[in-house]
C-alpha cells in the first residue's frame, strides 16, 4: 500500500510537471491533475490538501528534476570556467531536453506571479535565489582559478546571464527562431570576455 | 448614443489593460471585464464577440498605449545613439510609469502563450516582431550616424537588449530588487560599448 501511494505520488508530480511546463502554475488544478493521471479528484486529495500544496510540491520537484539535468553534467567538468560553461550549456533549453512538453516552469512563474502575493510566490523567489547563488558560486570558482577577473561584479554577471537565459527562452520557445542557440552562445561568450577583462 | 458606446469601449480597453497587466491574458475573461467596469456581461458582448476578441483588442491597445509612452520621448531626442538611449530608458519599466498596476503584458504573454496555438499567439508574435523592427531601426540610425560600428550584427544587439529588458522586468517586478535599474543600465552601457567597438 505504501508503495502504491508512493508511486501515485510520483506519477502526480511527474504529470503535474508536464502540465505546469505547458500551462503555467494557474493551469495546475486538482481536477486537471486528476484527469491527467486518470484518478478521481479525491484520489489527488489523498496526496495534496489543496491546489496551493500541489503547486508548492511541483515547484520543489521541478528544481530537483532540473538540477539533475543541469548540475550533474556541470560537476563532471573541471572546476572554474569549464564548469561554468558546462552549467550554462546544460541550463539553456533544459526543459525540452529533459522531455518536458513545455518551457521552464520557473521562468514562466516569474512573469505569472509578479503581482500575486503568498506562499507560492515566496517559493519561486526562494528557488530563483538558490539558483542565482549556485551560478554565483560557479562564477566565483572561475575567479579563484584566475580565469575571470578578481574584481568582477559577480551579481551583475549572474543578472545579465539570467537575461540571456530569458531571451533564449523567448527566442527558442515563443518566437521559434532557429538561431536562438547561436544568439545565446554569442551573448554568453561576450559576457565571459567582459568578465575576463574585468570591465564592469 | 455613439458617444456612449465609444466611451464604454474605451473604458473596457483601459480597464482590461489593467487586468491583463496584473493577471496575464488568461485573467481577462468577459465576466471579469464586466465586473471591473460595472456593467453586465451582455454589455461587454455588445463590444466584443468573444474572450479571444477582447484579448486581441487589448494586445493592440497595449502596444498603442505603450508606444506613446516609449516612442514619443525617444522621437524628441536627436537621431542616432541619443534616440536609441532615450527609447531604451523609456521602454524599461514603461508599464508602472504608464500607471498600469502590473507588468508589461507582452513580456508576460511570451511566457504564457509559448505552447498555445491560435490567433492570440500570432498577434503577440506580430507585435513583438514590430517592436524588434523599431529597435533595429533605431540601432541602424546610430550606425548610419557613425556612432555604432558599421558591421555590427543589429539583430544580435536587439536580441541581447530584449534579454536585458526581461531580466530587468523580473528583477524590478518579481524579485523587487532595488538595484534593478542600476544593473540594467550597466548591462545596456556594456552592450553599447561592444556595439561601438564592433565586436560581435
Amino acid at each position: 500500500m505504501a508503495k502504491v501511494q508512493r508511486n501515485t505520488s510520483d506519477l502526480l508530480l511527474r504529470s503535474g510537471l508536464d502540465l505546469m511546463s505547458q500551462e503555467g502554475l494557474s493551469g495546475v488544478t486538482l481536477g486537471r491533475l486528476a484527469e491527467s493521471v486518470g484518478i478521481s479528484k479525491s484520489g489527488v486529495f489523498a496526496h495534496f490538501a489543496s491546489k496551493e500544496q500541489v503547486q508548492l510540491a511541483l515547484l520543489e520537484y521541478s528544481t530537483r528534476f532540473g538540477a539533475s539535468i543541469v548540475l550533474e553534467p556541470a560537476m563532471r567538468a573541471p572546476a572554474g570556467l569549464p564548469r561554468l560553461r558546462a552549467a550554462i550549456e546544460a541550463w539553456f533549453g533544459w526543459a525540452p531536453r529533459a522531455g518536458l512538453p513545455g518551457g521552464c516552469p520557473i521562468a514562466a512563474a516569474m512573469f505569472e506571479l509578479d503581482d500575486v502575493e503568498g506562499p507560492v510566490r515566496a517559493k519561486v523567489l526562494e528557488l530563483e535565489a538558490a539558483w542565482r547563488a549556485t551560478l554565483s558560486e560557479l562564477v566565483s570558482e572561475a575567479q579563484r582559478s584566475g580565469e575571470l577577473c578578481a574584481d568582477l561584479d559577480v551579481a551583475q554577471l549572474v543578472w545579465e546571464l539570467c537575461g540571456i537565459y530569458l531571451s533564449h527562452h523567448v527566442s527558442a520557445r515563443f518566437v521559434r527562431d532557429p538561431s536562438a542557440d547561436r544568439r545565446a552562445s554569442i551573448a554568453v561568450e561576450a559576457l565571459i570576455a567582459r568578465a575576463k577583462a574585468g570591465a564592469s
